[in-house]
Formats: structure tokens, C-alpha cells, sequence
């Protein structure tokens, strides 16, 4: 079976996925929409699709599945029209700002039995993978502390932070699916502490951008969080959990492993700056497992519960900071 | 002027001290006291000191200074009595358990006016001093985030635990001495969490083996410390600051650094598995330091009041992982 | 332009020169020949090409450029023949095995100006490049010593090793390559040493598995290859130039970055273990840089004169080898 | 039984052998002598030992064994003398810049059945001995073929360097023996390059200060040396060994292991600027395993027959730069 795909959404984001799309074998990019014409059909015309609006890809019959790379504020309401059609859904995070429009969404999702996956791409890097596969086999034994730093080479505009939902919903939403897939248990406790320490319009926006968190399982399992919106040195993303019987971690990535040495030391370069092309394998794999997915009619992952859960631990962090307390989640 | 040395306790820390007195040009031990005569003798014998019993140290002309290393519930009053004959104490941490006894002990210190240095060896270890001096010479701009993970390879007896006033008192200590010392500014919150998951009778001691700490600063700088009672892989220490302008790191020290390669990968060996190894370097430069700031007639750092607030940390931890919430330090 | 790609040889290497091609948006695979029928229509198939003959692309005006992955003893005759019609040339090492017979080929490229370039991969490896760039921006002065480590995981079957004119002809050409490319000056004298070490059917084929050469410049560079057949680790691919200010290494590249702790030591995962994993980037560049010559209708790099001129030096190593003596090239 | 030594030359590593003798609780310096007054006495006053001519220690009753670090033109006869006597020597390589001159000297050790030590300090190196161990208990399998990287952080002066013996004598040599202790297996051949890249004075003095060596034994193991007497990135000082089931490699030493991180990458200090630095615990365990041989009346190693051996290679590695020919050893 061939996966036949709308792209709803031209952007950026939607350029990547239209890529990994037409390199898969079991796929095929039948439609593109974007709200402005040009950017959906410079994109559709580099891959041989169409371009449709969003009603006549609902409508299409040689439609199977779609990747809502749209505006956030769309979201919900796409994954619900897309649900009672019958086509599966990838969803770029977040569902919604607003964990009640995601729970309502996540009822129509399930009430009509549509796949559904939410883009936590991180889960299919492959170092990460290769570190969870290292905890799976049992090599560090029992998992007890997961340790997270993850800073962005720069902050984003402050007009995109402000419609973003705020650095925990914004940002720190990828580290908290990367701890609870690490933790191998559900979170039960959020301790958080927020600063201002890159750009005061961050804060005059509402928002921070230097976040440290801190997690817990029933079990007592522990997770640490260490976010900034700038890394001079580029895109800092790095995971390491310590177990019963050892540890793994994930090094950083470079574009090119050199090391120069003179008499000021030895000098590798600095990290990736974009996520893109930090990321750029993980993408490819995030939509090849959606693929799969599909075609082989099983549950997609992560799933909307998934995207939900993470936006509950966002807000729980939020709380925490504006109450000087640790905050339960359910 | 050679300072003459007193040493009070001839254990393990005490040898320690004794080696790196004798292998001073500018010092000498001249005597020793343990409540153990043989360890007494033996170590005097070995650097040609005298064995004395603490009064007669306390009454000895012929005596400058004196390095307590007696248990902990004898070091305030110790440090009370040298002071008041004005000889110069070098005191291994804790001063006391107890912040108010610590208080009382230093208002006599301070109306003696002695020279009282407490042993947070760690900012002696040469790799930390490397990052503190790249701090200071800007080379990261205005600090912002320390990351400190500190791991034991094994946790020590019970026994042990139950009469060290409980692992953030004992352990993270350490830690909390560290932080202040690297983000040049004092702590405000402190908030914590705690489990028990390296071993029960742990638990059953009233303490936790599995420790995350989160500071935070006036100006909103944070200090995240991760402390675990055992690491299979050795003594993790590993110090991490992040600032406006890039980030510095002190890596882990292996006993030896060669790498093996073969069909299961490249393997490098255990960190150090014991701390008298891991700061061997770090022991000697702490009394050298001492002895310095004996012979200048400079004060001595990290100062008693460095040893107070420490503690002050260590106890709002604790109030953090019982009330569930930060807890304001003043 | 588009640049026309007719395909000669759909083995191994033939799909991944017609992944690139594909891939580039400035180039169209139109035409795929295979003395297997089945082997050029899957790949024709899989990419929407044609199956031909050799001879229908000879004639083809709708093909501007082919990519030669036959044989190595068919290629400088389909060399010739596609200069004399005029198509651009990509050739995989070597044009041939015989040094006599390239100095024909190459003539007849010349006086027909073709363009002709030679499959070097290496020479487009990003961490390789930045090598270069690094020495080109004058970085680490003058280049002095250069030193390449290139080890395969594992030996080809004997009967591939029968035909490939031998380890200096088949790999370590590659690296007289890189040491030319790096050295930025051309050897003047090679000295090897050579023994069986890994498979005594090698040495009973007339072959050696593990090499060691020195080269030598005019000014007294000197270039250190160290070779063998089999690495247990993987794919050990290194470079290293030490010049007047400075030096600059290229790291070996893993699948993934991780590192795993316990109580024996910090693993990393084994280096790739296959060399179209390890120059999957190198690949795509390489064809990439090929299309850019044919568009712009500047001169192909590698040429066919950096073929000749490695397969001499492989020639003069295997000299000296017998001859126990430096061998002048020139 | 203590070890009571005679220390011969009280120069820079006359200083580095006193204070390894008093370090050790087996040994004893009893006296110093020098050419020059004031060295001899301000070292044995430092150590608490006295000032003696040569004369007197060889003839004293209540000296064991001597260190000898006097130039290198009075070893031969000092270890003659000394042998005669019945004393345990120590001695700084080389024995003689003259093959037949050692073997003389030599011949009279054996005649007298004297204990004869080396100074090759690299041998104690805790990282190459670590390499040498794991080599040992079989875990990279047979050896094939041993790397080593030999750079200087800058060249002595030219006056020196004409009392040399030459760059092969005086550099190269510690090089000879490492690869000697690692191969495990004589060696057979020698070939070498030299030239003159870093100094045109080192030229002009009738030197080289840039050479790549060669070197195979019987059963066509290969060990590869570069050496330069300048590196500004510090002592460059790496070993490296490949076998049949795996490799081992020694890495570089820094005098701190942090790294910086900015907008212009990940930033390590410098290696060691000095030999006495890097080689710190080599030099002390040297001594050490001086005194268990004199102590225990067992061979010490490396032996006078090791000291020969490596000055035969270098001899042998420069006929070769001469002759342009590989050279033969027995």
C-alpha cells in the first residue's frame, strides 16, 4: 500500500515533511495547501502534487493521511474534521494552547477511532532512540535520574513568544516527553523555577527565558530540566540518564567533527545553530514511523494523550513557579 | 616563617593532611593527637613529629596552627578553644550540625578575630579552579546557569549515615559550597527533592540516597545539583556553568586515559573510585592555601561564615523535600 | 540546465550515484544501462529512467553526462568513447589498472576536451573538507606532516582482492589521493613496508593486507599512511595535518554519538561498519560537484591526471616494497 | 633493607630523581655531587643529604646505588667505575652516543655482574603502561602494527642540539624503545625521512628536526614514528597499537581537563608546555621500580641491552635518511 498525503501547511516545517514524504517508498505526496498561494505551489510543484485547498482535501478520495503543519490555533479543529472523515493525522505540537480544547479534541479523535500522531520528533533522533534502546535491553539497569539540558542557539522574536504559549509550552514541552519516555513512568510532581536573564522584552511579554525543572515519579524517580533561549555555541541538546547498574548519555551534535589545536588549546566547532538541521534525521524518521503507522493500521506514537500529557506538565510548571510549590499532576 | 603544625586526629582525612603539611617547604608538623595512640604514633613517626595530647597542643609555644580532623561533634568546640589561644585552624567541614552551634562558635571565632578555614576541598581541585578563573576573566560573559552533578561510586555504612546529620548535610554540602562559590552571588531559594532508591536501609535511616537541587539567586541565576549515593561507573563530578557569552565545563578524571577499541566499541576506563584519589590534587593545594594565608596573615577562605551558609542551605533543602515547596534563605 | 544523466552500471555503487543524481534538482536520471537486464530495470524503474545500452546513450542527444560504475577494466575504453561524443565524463577509480594505459585514455580525453572527472569520494566528505578549508585559511601554517589512518572493517572476498591490483592500487589509493589533496604539493618519494598479517590467503594471492608508506615533497613534507584490512572497531578513517602554527584532525564517525557508563569503563559505539554509511555524504556531494562542473562547463576535480598520478604513486609503493628502497616519482 | 643512595649531577633532573628517592619509604638520599658547589649543596641541603666528590661515594661504604645525570660524555666511564665497585646504577640515557663504545661499557657490566638501569621514563608512564597491560592480557590480540606521535613542544638550542647525537639519538630514541616494549618482537628493519622544516639553524648544525620512521620486525608487525621538535599546541605525545582483535590508544595529558565553549566552538587548554610536567608520575615510578630491583636483587628494566638496541635503530634510521634504503638490524 502506498500512503497517499495532503500537506496542509507550506512553511518551513512543512517543506521538511514534504521532503521526507516523497523520499519514502511507501508514500506519496498527492496535495499541498497553504493560505498563500505561492508558497503552496512552489512546494507542490518541486514534488509533482497538487495544490488544493484544505475543504477539497477533506472531501479527496485519494487521500489517506495528513500532516497539519498549519498555525497552532487550527490545530484541534483540523484534527477533528480530519478524524470524522477517516484520515490519519500528524500534528505538529502543541494540539492547542489550552488543555480543555485538547481534551475535547482528543475525545472526537477517539469517539471517530482516527489515527492520530503528535510531533514530538525528538523520539525518533537517533542518538535518543539509541539511548532508550540502551535502557530497554536493561544495560543501566533501573532508571533513577534522567538529566535534560536543552538551550536554542537564540530566542525567537518576541512576537512569536508572545503567541506561543510561553517558554514551557513552547520549549520546555519537548523536554518533558523526552523525561517521561526516559522515566518509563508517568510524572507525578513538578517543581519549577523561571528568570529573564537573555532579553528583559522576554519578560515585558510575560514570558522567561531561563528555565530549570525539576520532576518526579511515584516511584521517586527524579528528572532535571535546564532550558535557555541562548547558547552562544550553538544548539545544546543533550540527554544522559543514570541507572541502578550504569549510565548512557547523548553527546551534542556538530555539523562537522574537526578539532584544530594551537597555542590557545584544541578547538572543536561549535554546535548545530538550527534545529532543523539538528534534527534533520529525526524528522525523516518521525514521518517514516507515521508511514508505518498507517499503512499498518496500528496506533501511531506519540499519540494525542501523549501531546496532552506534556501540555498538562507545561502548565503544572507554570503553576509551580508562580506559587513558589511543587505542583501534582494526574 | 615556617608555620608549625598541630594535627588533631590521625584517621584517614588527618594522613591526608599530614603528607601535604611535611611536603611543604614553608611548614611542619610538628605534632600529632589521636584519642588512638597508635594511630597517633604511627603517623608521627612517620614525618618525625611528636605525639601529643590536645591540651598540650593547646598550650604549646611552639605551635602556630592546627588541623582539626576529630569527629564531627568536637570541631566547634575546638575550634572555640584554639581560637582563644590564638593559634591559626585549618577545620575539615562540618563546623557542626547544628546552625546555631555553628552561630555561637563563630561569634567567638570573629571575637578572637582567628584565622578559621574550613575544608570545601573542592575549590582547591585545579579543574575547578580552570573554570572559576575562566568566569573571572569573562570569558563567558555574566554567569547564568551552573549545572553540578556529583555521584559517590558506593554509599557509605549505615552507620555512618545516621550520625551524619543526613545526605544534604553530609553530600551536598559540597555541592551547595560549590554553586555559591561559581555563581558569585548568594542563593535566595532553595527547593529539593528526595528518594530513597539505591538502598532501603538507607530509608529506614531517616535519610534519601537520591537527591535534585534547584537554587536561584536575587538576580534570578540558577544552580541545579544532582546527587546519587552510588555510580557504577565511579566518582561522577562534574561542574557545568553557562553565561551570557558561552559555557565552561570540568570534565570527569580517570585513574588512567587510554581508550580500548574493539567489535563492542571504544572504551575508556572507570572514573576514580574513591575521593582521597579524585582530590588528591585538590588536598594539597587546600593546607597549602592554608599555610599561605597563615604566613601573610591574610584571611583564610572558604571562611567559617562559607561553612555556616553551606549548612544554612543544606537545612532549607531539607525543609524544601518536607513542606514540598522553596524555601527562602536570608 | 538540467545536466542529463545517462547511468552505466546499476551494482552497488550505481544506486548510489543514482540517488544523487535524483536528488539533485539541477540533474535528471534519463537513462540506465546493466549487462544484467534485471539490475537496470529496478533501478530504472525505482527512479522513472530508462533501460538503454551502453551504445543507445553513446548516441543519445537527450544525455549530456554519464556516470561510469562498470568494471574497472571497461572504463577507459567507455572513457574514450564518451569523450569523443562529447558527453561529460564521472568516472569511478580507477580508469584503469595499468599506468600506461591511463596516459592513452587520458590523451584522447584531452584532445577531444572532454570533461572527465574521477570518483576521489573522499575528497567531498564534510569533516574531510573543513580539513582543507582549515589549512586554506592558513589556520595551522605550513603544512609539514600529514598522517592518514584508513583501516576497513573487514577484508573483501580473495577473489575481489585477485583482480584489484593489489592494497596500494585498490585502497591505499585513495589515500595518495588525500595525501596529494592535503600536502598541497606533489610527491616526490614513497617508501613502504608491507606483510600479511590478517589472512594468510591474501598473501597466497599475491597480496598484502597491512601497509605502511612515507611520502615525501620537494621541501621536505612528509605524509605517513598506516593501512590494513581489517579493524574489528569498523571503518577507521582518520586524518591529521601538523603544520608551523597548529595542527587539524578529523574524527572517526559513528552511527550514533552515544556513550554508555558502568562499572567497566564509558563505551562508544564501534565506528560505521560499511564504507557507503561512513561517505554517505561524501557520495552525494561528489556527484553534486560533478553536476556543478557539467552546468557551468568548468573543469571537473578529481581530474583524470589525480588518477594517473595516485596510481603511480600505488605503482612506486609497490617498487619499493620489493626493492626495500625510497622510489622517486615524477 | 632502605636503599641509600649517591646522586651524580644535581641539574634539572638530578632535582626530579632527589626528591623521587626521598619520596620513597625504601630509599634514602645519602649524597650529592656536582661540578658545580652550589648545585650540589643546595640540593643536599634541600634533602637533608651531603655534599660528596665522585670519588668519595664511589669509594663511601654507606652508599647502595647511584643515580647518574651527569653529561652524557662521563656515563660510559661512570658506569664502568660504579659497576666495578658493586654499586647499583641508574643512568640517564643515552649510554654513549657510540654503539661501540656502549658495548664496551657494556661488557664490563656484565663482567661485574652489576645492576644497570636506563632512564627510558616513558616505560612508566601510567597511560602507556595501561596500554602495555592491556595489550598484554590479550585483549587487542597480536599486536600489528604500533603508531606513535612524538612532538616537542618547541626545539632546545642549537648549541645543545650539536651536542646531541642528532635528532634520531636524542628524540627519536625514546620513540625506538616505546616501540620496541609495545611490538613485542625485535625489530628487523628500519627506514626514515628527515628534514628540515621547523629550524633552517637545526639544518646548518647538520640536523633534522622533522623525521617519520619505519620500522618492521620478523613476522612483518610495523611500527610508525613522526616526530617534530615543534608543536605549538604543547608536548604531543600519543601511542597507539592495532592487533587482531581490537586497538588501544594512549591520549594526550592536559595539565587541566576543562573546555570552553563560545560562539567559536568547544575549546580544550593546551597539552603539557613541558617534559618534566607531563612526565611527573613516570619519573617518580622510574625511581620506584629502581629501588624494588636493587631491593629485591632482581634485573632492572629497561636494561643496558635496551639502551643499546635504541641507539642501534637510531644509527640505523639515519644510514637509511642517507641512503634512501631500508636498513637492516641485528
Amino acid at each position: 500500500m502506498t500512503v497517499r498525503f495532503g500537506l496542509l501547511g507550506a512553511g518551513r516545517i512543512g517543506k521538511v515533511h514534504a521532503k521526507a514524504i516523497t523520499a519514502s517508498s511507501k508514500a506519496q505526496l498527492v496535495a499541498v495547501a497553504d493560505a498563500f498561494d505561492k508558497a503552496a505551489t512552489d512546494l507542490a510543484s518541486q514534488y509533482g502534487a497538487e495544490v488544493r485547498t484544505v475543504d477539497a482535501i477533506l472531501k479527496a478520495s485519494d487521500i489517506d493521511a495528513v500532516v497539519i503543519c498549519t498555525p497552532t490555533d487550527t490545530h484541534a479543529e483540523l484534527i477533528e474534521q480530519f478524524s470524522r472523515v477517516g484520515k490519519a493525522i500528524f500534528c505538529e505540537k502543541p494540539i492547542d494552547l489550552d488543555v480543555e480544547r485538547v481534551k475535547a479534541c482528543l475525545k472526537v479523535v477517539d469517539a471517530e477511532g482516527a489515527t492520530l500522531m503528535v510531533g514530538f520528533n525528538r523520539r525518533f533522533d537517533p542518538h535518543f532512540m539509541a539511548v532508550r534502546d540502551v535502557i530497554e535491553k536493561g544495560e543501566i539497569g533501573v532508571v533513577e535520574m534522567v538529566t535534560i539540558v536543552s538551550r536554542d542557539p537564540g530566542a525567537p522574536p518576541v512576537d512569536y513568544i508572545k503567541r506561543s504559549g510561553g517558554i514551557f509550552r513552547d520549549m520546555t514541552i519537548h523536554d518533558f516527553d523526552m523525561a517521561r519516555w526516559l522515566l518509563g513512568e508517568e510524572i507525578e510532581s513538578v517543581i519549577a523555577q523561571a528568570s529573564v536573564l537573555v532579553d528583559p522584552a522576554i519578560g515585558e511579554a510575560g514570558d522567561y527565558d531561563s528555565v530549570s525543572v525539576m520532576l518526579s515519579t511515584a516511584s521517586g524517580k527524579h528528572a532535571t530540566i535546564s532550558n535557555s533561549r541562548r547558547a552562544t555555541y550553538g544548539y545544546d541538546q543533550r540527554i544522559e540518564v543514570h541507572g541502578s547498574k550504569g549510565a548512557v548519555l547523548a553527546e551534542n551534535q556538530r555539523p562537522v567533527s574537526i578539532e584544530v589545536a594551537n597555542a590557545s588549546g584544541y578547538t572543536r566547532p561549535p554546535l548545530h545553530d538550527f534545529f532543523m538541521t539538528r534534527y534533520t534525521d529525526a524528522y525523516a524518521r518521525e514521518i517514516s514511523s507515521f508511514i508505518d503507522a498507517v499503512e499498518s493500521k496500528s496506533p501511531a506514537s506519540p499519540s494525542g494523550l501523549d501531546g496532552l500529557i506534556a501540555l498538562a506538565l507545561a502548565d503544572a510548571a507554570l503553576t509551580s513557579v508562580k506559587e513558589g510549590r511543587a505542583v501534582k499532576v494526574s
